[in-house]
């Protein structure tokens, strides 16, 4: 042999192409589905289908959704009056998950990045203006405070700033329960800038 | 929202039933899924199916098989005198890979272990048995150096060698590039009795 049967290497391909998956993990999963029960691994089958298949991007705020316009964006309750801005649907997730903030979301795909080739063009960033239409007051930009994630809100508040909306950004300083001596300077800094009156 | 479609819930189950896979972990390959292209997924899904449809396992030798005979028990090129022994088919690759050995394989599907309930009678042994009928000269028993390898591999040799059959064990010692100061004393004492002249 010296090799595993046609099947298996195909399988292990398929787990090689997730994010993060090496060789030998792959072909373990792979061993992990011999050794589940056939309806399993059908349930598993129709689940990635029915994943991509059924799951699409809602009309308003570009954010994953099951249904056309999302439960975020369909929910009476939300305050139509703000818009967080984020780069993808992990970090939508990541400010909901916060259960504090109550506005609506509006989702980039990503962020600029010329070293990758991507401009604004690639990004929903049309779509955002066009939400714009007077009743915003306030878009939070919470991209990442990483170089791209500032390039790019500190391009989207050019943008935004001459419509008349207000436009924050969120704060950089010391993560909570971090310690003082492993803060990198840069956040340091921003700590101490941004410091508030007791 | 404060939770993802339920279609991602659904797939990010399944993969949390794979070997190794935490929740977080389950979460991002369920998203990598959304960025494949619907035909990788649908392709994925068949592979999923097919592994678990169409592999079964070798008539003789028990190791994992597309075919009712796999291609070691059915090349002619084969030592048909000597089986290796081995807990599962991970293994019969490992030695495979080795590309020394010309014989045959047994895959037991596991040790016996009194904690897991596991007896020989829940192992291949008694197919391992008929399978010793004269033409087998030697049978290497290849369990790993566990305990449950161990007693596995004693409880198969005293089954064995009444039937005339030579019975050996792969080799304990350090393992080639090993540095003697990590060693564990048991594999460091072993490697010691089991010294050969230079």
């Amino acid at each position: 042999m010296a090799e595993y049967p046609e099947q298996i290497e195909r399988l292990s391909d398929m787990f090689r192409r997730l994010d993060g998956i090496g060789k030998k993990t792959a072909l373990r999963h792979a061993f992990s589905v011999l050794d589940m029960t056939e309806d399993e691994v059908r349930g598993f089958a129709d689940a990635l289908v029915a994943a991509k298949t059924e799951i699409c991007f809602c009309e308003v705020c570009k954010n994953i959704s099951s249904e056309k316009i999302c439960p975020v964006c369909s929910d009476p309750n939300r305050d139509r009056s703000v818009i967080c801005v984020v780069e993808d649907f992990r970090a939508a997730m990541a400010v909901e998950k916060v259960r504090e903030y109550r506005g609506l979301y509006h989702v980039l795909h990503g962020v600029i990045s010329p070293m990758k080739g991507v401009g604004p063009d690639k990004l929903t960033v049309k779509e955002l203006l066009a939400r714009l239409d007077g009743g915003v007051r306030e878009v939070i930009l919470a991209t990442n405070p990483t170089p791209e994630g500032e390039t790019t809100a500190i391009y989207l508040s050019k943008l935004i700033a001459p419509l008349g909306v207000k436009v924050s950004r969120i704060a950089n300083g010391m993560p909570v329960g971090g310690d003082l001596e492993f803060a990198d300077e840069l956040t340091l800094r921003r700590a101490i800038e941004g410091r508030y009156d007791l």
